[in-house]
């Protein structure tokens, strides 16, 4: 962990851009402290209880990335009241004018960015919307803050291949740069260009006009992103500890005692070059067997095969023995989990215990 | 929930068997009083947090129905000194060895039920396997206690139509009564003859030998359970609220403020006749909307279209409007939250908040 935290800084260093690292990976005040560039921020959250547990930790500078809902600016004033500098993300006028009303009521401009549509793949204005964009602005000026633009290359999860990954991320920093000039030659601010995700992040070339990056996932890496070549396996840095509780050797199965329960549902492999089933078994300190994964899974049954085509054999593991299992997804994962169990190395000794937090 | 519950006592009644639910569906006290038979159990769990959870909550009787790992039965006879009638369950000699020896040991000789396999879909002995089960059940009576034998026709969620779903509760109980046989034929006590899943409890026509059932799911029910036909979308109990927070109108989409997180990444329709997406979305009294599912989700982005193929139109939801989405899998969905809001009908009160637990 602490070495995909040193790597992410030390790429973004020279690109003159701030790293506002997003804390819903994690969920961890531990592990928010490790990653951000100082106790007081900057970070990113996906929802306002992420917000509240980080500003009760000290965090004092964050954007919540998720657009908002109406109803959830009481609890934004709320924290604003507290000395968070919470900034919030939206796409439509309709948001843009609840932000202006609450901001007026309580005599407070809540800042807020206008989410851009980079690689149509969820939210956001599209860059090439003028006068959205402009109307946007105004609305929130006449009584919220416009702090800038913001942009998640989502579609970047699913390019193949550094060029590819570069042209997502040139994409991705071209899109807000536009928004951003437009706003301006408007006559609106715009301080904040925000981009964001763990591949673009890994791959952006240049990134004049963009003044942050967020990415999450960079921290533990999974099999999505060794998948898509943002990291190898030896860098992943979360994995879950089963035990050996059964067989099925006429079928070629080791049944362990993690489930989905403890991996998540996530199969963001199973679209990509190789798939890695609900994760690759590794022995207790870290060392993948030979294509070994987790083939398939119940709630608390975890069943582990030989990947289809092999001609690697079953490890000779037996009843109580312990495998760890390493995730497709740290982000899913994580969150079926109530804290971190922090070993060093390939050690199983447990150095320290961190608390995660869930809910919204 | 309430009438699912009356639902599954009814028709097990007159078959003359015990139910002994599971409570992994809803780990939360308030639905383990609604459907147990008694206060103090019987019940199933799958972790021995659950375990532990429940007896504290006053639960006397518990079978842990995944397999035993040696490491566990400290924590087995720990409960056990506390006055509960713990039992765990294995399919191999080297756990019995080992439940003999901490039995042994501790002066407390440990139930185990052991595992039949009825239909090859994941652990348990081949009810055929005499040589076997016979083994194992005479290590047991040197050390613990035979207390049964148990199975759990997991297949039964792949069967089509009320021939089938009969066919699997036959061979479910045909499975663990010819074990039972094969037992006390060879001079060794078997009292419990225990079977169990949502879709076998809800099919068999006659449950001779067999002693108990457990079932789970169909406390809340779900999209796979009404998939296979076993409730109607409207005995659902179990749904998630989310806001409108955006649009983008020419793809098509509503987003919604509930991604997987909320609702985790079950796809159990996804081989279904009908693929429910992440859910069926209706509207905030729990009326479906026509056709209207949730596409695709990010952790904490829903993406709402209406079903392809459909002529239903998009309802008008503006942003701020709430929505409630039905689950495919009441216990991936359930286990995403730290509570229940307890509503009535189409009511949107909250009359009570249910504490629900995780972990290990």
């Amino acid at each position: 962990m602490d070495r995909n935290i040193v790597r992410l800084r030390e790429r973004l260093a020279p690109l003159g851009v701030t790293l506002r690292p997003h804390l819903k990976t994690a969920k961890s005040v531990e592990v928010a402290q490790r990653v951000m560039g100082t106790p007081e921020g900057p970070a990113t959250v996906s929802t306002l209880k992420e917000a509240e547990f980080f500003a009760n930790a000290g965090v004092r500078d964050i954007i919540y990335a998720v657009g908002i809902a109406p109803w959830k600016l009481a609890k934004v004033i709320e924290l604003r009241r507290r000395g968070v500098d919470l900034a919030v993300v939206l796409d439509t006028v309709e948001q843009a004018e609840a932000v202006a009303a609450s901001s007026r009521e309580a005599g407070d401009a809540i800042p807020a960015l206008i989410e851009i549509d980079c690689d149509g793949h969820r939210s956001g204005v599209l860059p090439t919307d003028k006068d959205r964009l402009i109307e946007i602005g105004r609305v929130l000026e006449s009584g919220g803050a416009l702090r800038g633009v913001l942009t998640h290359a989502g579609g970047s999860y699913a390019a193949r291949g550094e060029e590819a990954l570069r042209r997502c991320a040139e994409e991705e920093r071209r899109s807000v740069v536009d928004a951003a000039i437009i706003l301006r030659d408007a006559g609106l601010p715009c301080p904040v260009v925000s981009i964001g995700s763990t591949p673009t992040a890994h791959h952006a070339m240049d990134l004049t006009g963009v003044t942050e990056v967020r990415a999450g996932v960079f921290v533990f890496f999974d099999l999505v992103m060794a998948g898509i070549g943002i990291c190898r396996i030896d860098d992943i840095a979360l994995s879950v500890l089963g035990t050996v509780i059964g067989h099925q050797r006429d079928k070629g199965w080791i049944v362990i005692d993690a489930g989905w329960m403890a991996m998540s549902q996530d199969r963001g492999t199973s679209k990509q070059a190789v798939n890695q089933g609900y994760g690759i078994v590794c022995d207790a300190g870290g060392r993948p067997y030979d294509d070994l994964i987790l083939s398939d899974t119940n709630q608390e049954h975890g069943i582990i095969m030989v990947r289809p085509g092999s001609n690697a054999s079953l490890p000779d593991l037996k009843i109580g023995d312990r495998v760890r299992v390493l995730p497709n997804h740290a982000c899913a994962t994580g969150a079926q989990h109530r804290s971190y169990h922090v070993v060093h190395g390939d050690s199983d000794i447990v150095q320290a215990k961190w608390q995660r937090f869930g809910g919204w």
